[in-house]
């Protein structure tokens, strides 16, 4: 079966958006990469447009510009495909698929194509993860309109842990309600932990079925996993992001009244109606997820400078990456715990994750309570800057310890790749 | 310096009360317990009346039957007060402390003795755990009232975590807000974690300042606490005791967002502001402190019914057991790593952790990968229905295996100890 057309892979973040283009290879279900471009400050104007070309037969277009008339994800888009048609020899009518990551999924365990039943589905589900869903809508609606003879396949963050078991996935509240209105644990991140877990497969030349990992993705949204023979058995996410760990603006989990008294107009805590105000989910989720997180404990967002401000002896910038710390040695133990000690590896992942050297090496030193290699001070240090996709941060003393990994995490590639794993893909085309 | 008269201990559930009577000894600070009072179901008349005494020269009066006179705490004291008067040689004016535990101190880190100040204090901290100080403060309010002669002096369930880290106890949110509305971690079941350390330190024979203890306090509500030469480093509740692990009708740790979610009136979850009901923190704490918990997965709020049930089936039942196991696992690994696996032994108490063999059990049996004794079977057995103190029931194997302990805790006692180990205590009388 002759095999032609491209794969273009959406991720939508908060104020970004990052596209990949694949080429189906000619033989076997393999991809070649073949353009990138990623969009930042979406909802700060200007944006940012960064666009290059992996094949100089494809295009020699290479940008990096602020873009005036990027006001939102949809328009973001639309800039990418007029970039596409005028200056690369693929166009719009050669995509055979286009692959959205869609933060919140509720109940779907598998990537669906896009249909108005199914549509709808994923917009009502916008309401659990209001500040997530909405962007790749925006992107998959403009799909629709302009885009007839590709399929949109929405693939979920929440499909990897679709295998928690109830007794973790459960909230010990009223299951009549819980049930009727899906709240129970969902977990994040999905795609990118189906990605690691892949590649560190890979790494360790041993079958997905085979291990135990416990992954950490670091990013300005952080979670950790726990992954039990190849499946996601417990995650530090919930019912929807805020859950877990902090983030640059996210408070991940606190007491949950914290947010009544945080809120209360009374200038002090109280229970008096008088001064109890009122309070919506949308200004709750504000607070939580925007205004919260290190950056409201050191004023940046950049981790990158928290680490480096907390060294030079800043007291909120140490407090900060403390915390942050503490709050990953837990979710370790944990996990640890959970797989009954049965870790191969822990693994680092995300933007903080493969750069934060510092924060790696005192996370790593706290684990050798639970038998992991000590941390190799020149191995950490490179894992920042490899090219390699996996690369080994502990010391290898071949006694059986545990291993210590940094991994490049490709939501975009993780996509497209499982587009061509399904034979459907390969009836479709 | 004779020492003579008699300290009470007063310890207020939400729907209980519980009073010991000691005696000061007549030689070195040591307390003879006198009398033994419990009332239970003072939410739900007809109240259940338990007296007895300990000293057949005091008291030979012993009672057990419904008071249909009990409607609240403070009438339930008063009730205990005439018995006291009527039926025991000890008269309120030979009282020379009475001790109220407190749940929620704030910034104290001390027991305060009860004047206007100090009650107008405690009476705000109200506002942070409505359900929780109100009993003892109609109960002191009583004791202002009527007994003229003794101190009352409040012990708070605080104190004992104030020694929590500050990367431990801060929530990353806005800290000016922060500190203006005391948003911290806090901690509770403080006077039976010092309980319990005590009595641990007595049976391992070494000193409370050098022993790693997690402690698991398991009762309707439930909370673990990482114990780090002789000082709380980490506990499991948080700002209010809502947090941390779930209890007979308490949610425990949640999504921050879930209880918008849950409250919200569409019947689905909904941001759009037509559906989207405002929220009060009364209405969040009764969904969340009363209507959940193991009583909403299985209907009873006896863990003991539900370990049966469980054990003989029913789903529902196995899932409460199984999620609570979880949570509980999910924690001491979390507080192993969080004390360098520098651990002695993890303490099972509270009416759970005393009487609850299949759970410790289980708990145990998944503790063998951070070298836990195994458990042995009949000293599991044997220690819920023991007169110990403390009862090990891990094998004694002599290999240095972390150990398993069970221990009694006694709030009431701690609380009459603490007086009593104060100077200021013996210039007083």
């Amino acid at each position: 079966m002759a095999r032609t057309g491209y794969i273009l892979a959406c991720n939508s973040g908060s104020s970004s958006l990052k596209i990949s283009l694949y080429r189906l290879a000619d033989s076997g279900p393999s991809l070649r990469p073949v353009l990138a471009s990623s969009i930042s400050n979406i909802t700060s104007p200007p944006a940012q447009f960064i666009f290059s070309s992996e094949d100089d037969a494809v295009s020699k277009y290479s940008k990096d510009e602020e873009v005036e008339n990027i006001s939102d994800h949809a328009s973001a888009f639309t800039h990418f495909l007029s970039v596409l048609e005028n200056d690369t020899t693929v166009s719009r009518h050669d995509l055979v698929q286009i692959c959205h990551r869609v933060v919140h999924g509720g109940a779907y365990s598998h990537p669906v194509i896009i249909n108005d039943k199914t549509l709808h589905y994923i917009e009502r589900l916008s309401d659990l993860a209001p500040l997530h869903n909405g962007p790749a809508l925006a992107i998959i609606q403009t799909c629709l309109d302009t885009i007839y003879n590709a399929n949109s396949i929405a693939f979920f963050d929440t499909m990897f842990h679709h295998t928690l078991p109830s007794h973790v996935r459960t909230y010990p509240i009223d299951q009549k309600v819980a049930l009727e209105r899906g709240l129970r644990k969902y977990g994040f991140h999905g795609l990118s932990y189906a990605s690691i877990l892949r590649s560190v497969a890979e790494f360790l030349d041993r079958p997905e079925s085979n291990l135990n990992l416990i992954v950490l993705h670091l990013g300005s949204g952080a979670s950790i996993c726990a992954i039990k023979q190849g499946k996601s058995y417990d995650t530090s996410m919930g019912l929807t992001p805020l859950n877990g760990l902090p983030g640059a603006t996210r408070s991940g989990a606190v007491d949950p009244s914290l947010i009544f008294h945080y809120t209360n107009k009374a200038g002090k805590i109280s229970h008096d109606p008088k001064f109890a105000s009122d309070l919506r989910v949308t200004e709750a989720e504000t607070v939580l997820n925007s205004q919260s997180g290190w950056k409201a404990l050191t004023g940046t967002q950049d981790f990158g400078l928290v680490s480096k401000r907390a060294k030079e002896g800043s007291k909120a910038d140490k407090l900060a990456f403390d915390l942050l710390v503490d709050r990953i040695l837990g979710y370790i133990g944990s996990y640890y715990v959970k797989l009954s000690g049965k870790v191969d590896a822990v693994v680092f992942s995300g933007g903080i994750g493969e750069k934060a050297v510092d924060l790696r090496r005192v996370v790593a030193d706290n684990l050798e309570c639970l038998s992991f290699a000590p941390v190799d001070e020149s191995a950490n240090a490179n894992a920042s800057s490899t090219a390699d996709q996996v690369s080994e941060i502990g010391m290898k003393s071949g006694d059986g310890s545990r291993r210590l990994l940094v991994c490049k995490t490709d939501e975009q590639y993780e996509m497209a790749y499982q587009c061509i794993r399904t034979e459907e893909f390969w009836k479709e085309i």
